[in-house]
């Protein structure tokens, strides 16, 4: 049997322990913060789910997530649409955006090429990638796959993709993270760091646009 | 502006960051779990929230929570209904109830007496616990309200409340906490467990009952 013996409480507290990072005891805190606070605070909450699951979809151009027709970035006239950066997920994107350099627009394949996972072109926004590059206004392409084996092999099928279209395809550089030490670092990022090793006095970055 | 851009997404992270342990990054990564699942998961946990809200109860008798008019200990005939222990928060009586010694019933204040923060007896359950002891059925009863100022304070309340009623009052035992070193220990606690020790080859703990 269960300890407070509720149903209604043991639902909540296994609702909420499907959020990855939240464990059972995390969740019967969560729970008791609930009813502590009592029904407006919980109506407050169902409320913005319903918002959440109701109005958020995907954007008809870029597959981001948006509100409306399309998101707050293909809709606005201060980004550069001849720049395009393909990602995979709608939170790459966002990690993008909080690094605040770009300043171009983006494609988000909703996932990466995963033969062993059934996730063929066919499984992900690719065909809707390839109308927008087919187009001809693109004139850099930024590769933004994640550094994962299936990203890579996913980043190399859409420079492939791309080339007839596209005259300049570009991806992220590897090297060393920030505030990482060598020391700890694994053999195959140091090796692209030293690989990719520029002048010293050269630029810190190329402005992205 | 925020990162997103949708309100929707803002106003569920705000909601989610609530939640005591709980940041933004944390609500953030949890909106984003919920969008990758898509809205059976997100309806799923609606459906859960609405239970919690409008089933759980106070117990008319001890008020702990409930989904009933008694809660599951005050309507189990295996407990022990001469035996009441009376403690703080629902919260307090779950941790005694994983605990697993106890076989008696409860009595939950809501809270403990607090003047600087307004709140005396009559704001706390305890004109309900004066009737459960003037009734006359209760043997021993337990205070185990918490081991801080207030609570100590509250202790003390209810010992001279239930003097009249209830010829065997008791509290919980203070002293050391099983797995700290005593290098680490507070000099009030050490004092109560010095103050409080017992016989080294006397019981480990009395049976509750």
């Amino acid at each position: 049997m269960s300890v407070t013996g509720l149903p209604s409480v043991e639902r909540t507290v296994a609702s909420l322990s499907r959020f990855p990072g939240i464990g059972r005891k995390s969740a019967q805190r969560m729970v008791q913060f609930l009813l502590k606070k009592g029904g407006a605070e919980i109506t407050n909450l169902i409320g913005a789910l319903e918002q959440l699951r109701d109005r958020v979809c995907l954007c008809e151009r870029c597959f981001n997530l948006a509100e409306d027709r399309l998101c707050w970035i293909c809709s606005s006239t201060k980004r550069n649409h001849q720049l395009l950066c393909v990602l995979e997920e709608p939170s790459d994107l966002l990690a993008m955006e909080r690094a605040g350099l770009f300043t171009g627009v983006y494609h988000v394949l909703g996932g990466r090429l995963s033969p062993l996972d059934g996730v063929g072109p066919g499984e992900l926004h690719i065909a809707a990638l390839e109308a927008r590059l087919r187009n001809g206004t693109i004139q850099e392409l930024i590769i933004a796959t994640n550094p994962t084996v299936e990203g890579e092999v996913t980043g190399q099928y859409l420079a492939a993709l791309a080339t007839p279209f596209v005259s300049h395809i570009t991806r992220l550089a590897y090297g060393l993270p920030m505030g990482g030490e060598l020391e700890y670092l694994d053999e195959s990022t140091l090796y692209q760091a030293l690989a990719g090793r520029r002048d010293f006095n050269g630029p810190l970055a190329h402005t992205a646009d």
